[in-house]
């Protein structure tokens, strides 16, 4: 058995920079035509120069492959209309962090005061840039995206020229978001459409599993897999694959992450193929993203088949998830 | 500013054996007068010779010091009156794990058949004997002990003479049902006073605050910490405090249980004045345990002083709470 992806998109991307950039970016631009590039690097991507120099480094490390990087530039609330027009094409959208919230995102938003962003929101409003968000509060734990919910649907009515992205969204609440405003769209991830919190501390605790947002209950998987198996049309796929080091995710206190770049096609048309839902794969993976954010990715063509897939322990410094273990689909051609 | 107490006494230990046992019980006989033991060793404590031989061990490495190992005995459905009242004084009670649910459970009970428990149950009743419950089923990780309480419930109103130990409870809901059945107790671990979720996975991964019942809500801890600085009389200290090597905790797949024994004293008069309850920790600690257990350990006097405890940053190759911390309460001399 084999499905045909046309074009294979990664909505939500870490590439870091540096060794970490030349190790992963190949291990996405093999198999994807191209990915939404974040920018929370330190310090963050937040002048076009360091865009394009990101850009062009990301680049000269995928060089072989058909692969586009969309790139992102890290918001700031003093962004204006002139700042950011002058970017052109070079600029896929924006991504805004709270303050604090995740892996460098020290010098995110830290309020979400209407009158504050309302420049440079209707600045991106008018320009056609999509904000893309990590939507957590500073709250307990299971309760952050819950809680911000409110945050979203207050920008989503104030600002309904505004494209807004709810990333790797985990929970229930946040999709039945998605319904209630025309201008809420969502990533989700591999990992989230797989695990729930018992994966992470249920039985032994499983570092490499550990995330943010981290995985929630059973109910709020079965929701995400509903619209993603289904490929509601405003929901696409973002692996948020991150990359750390074995040594950092493995020691005491480690980093959130799950690397799931290498594997996240053949898993993906696993978890698909399973539901009986393979049909829905192209648009969860590529024609809701094309929609969504109006882009044109390169021509690729990606045949998967079911054939098993041995995951590799490690991939340079980085353990994948699924390290160790066999998937039942693989790549078996790239054209 | 200092406070007394009086036999301080842990009514939930685990000493393990062989050379961790060497590591650690000096560490709990230093300062407590008496530790309830935890049986599940491998293999589990569940004849009258291992567990006399067992507290031979215990004695023989807490010698020099005043303490007095209570002594548990895994629960299997198949004990009878006579087999049970063969033990006489050497046994303190009985402590029930469902099949599976910790550390070095398996062989534990899988269902909590009435009919199927009654002989051992009424035995226990009429001996005196009290069960100590590990109560979690094997659903969502956030919600086993909550779907416990109706086994608790079960058992408490089909045997009401059974004294029944809610062990570790770390929810509201487990505290709610205290006050439901007469024949129900607790014990709360320091560590499920102190930390909630957040601690585990809301910031980094912190492996070394990663146990069974895993630390839940706000709210929850709220509830501990009210019927715990009240010194409500139906709860009573009970540590958990469970040693595994640094590896073992550091690794990927870490271990379950917090290491406080060391510890545990000083942290909780730390917690006791902070909330101005001090005056509650000798029943918290002693009194409550010793009406409940009819137990009446050896005089032994600790006297804590709000003078900083460095906390060392490992015992022997277990690595405690707060390791590497300054606790403000230190014990100043025991008696």
């Amino acid at each position: 058995m084999t499905t045909e992806l046309n074009s294979p998109l990664d909505m939500h991307l870490h590439l870091r920079d540096g060794d970490m950039l030349r190790t992963v970016a190949p291990l996405s631009s093999e198999s994807f035509a191209g990915a939404l590039i974040m920018p929370n690097l330190v310090p963050p991507i937040d002048t076009k120069e360091a865009l394009l120099a990101y850009r062009d480094r990301i680049l000269d490390a995928t060089k072989g492959d058909i692969f586009k990087p969309y790139m992102t530039l890290f918001f700031r609330e003093n962004y204006d209309y002139d700042f950011l027009a002058g970017f052109g094409d070079s600029l896929t959208a924006l991504k805004l962090y709270p303050a604090g919230i995740t892996t460098n995102s020290e010098g995110g938003v830290s309020g979400f005061d209407i009158d504050t962003l309302r420049p440079a929101l209707e600045a991106m409003s008018e320009l056609g840039l999509p904000l893309c968000i990590h939507g957590e509060t500073n709250g307990f734990v299971m309760d952050r995206e819950k809680e911000f919910v409110s945050i979203y649907e207050n920008l989503a009515s104030n600002f309904p020229k505004l494209k807004i992205i709810m990333e790797h969204i985990t929970t229930k609440e946040s999709i039945d978001a998605l319904d209630r405003y025309e201008n809420l769209y969502a990533t989700i991830t591999l990992h989230h459409l797989l695990i729930t919190l018992d994966d992470v501390v249920g039985g032994m605790l499983r570092p490499h599993l550990f995330c943010k947002p981290i995985a929630k209950r059973p109910i709020d998987r079965e929701a995400l897999q509903k619209v993603a198996l289904n490929a509601h049309p405003k929901v696409m796929f973002g692996s948020d694959s991150a990359p750390h080091p074995k040594e950092a995710k493995e020691s005491c206190g480690c980093a959130a992450g799950v690397f799931t770049a290498p594997i996240a096609l053949a898993a993906l048309a696993e978890l698909f193929d399973k539901h009986h839902k393979l049909e829905n794969l192209q648009k969860f993976v590529s024609d809701n993203a094309k929609s969504i954010y109006g882009i044109t990715p390169p021509e690729k063509k990606v045949i998967l088949e079911k054939t098993p897939m041995n995951v590799p322990s490690s991939c340079g410094s980085v353990v994948p998830m699924f390290a160790g273990e066999t998937l039942s689909w693989s790549i078996k051609e790239i054209i």
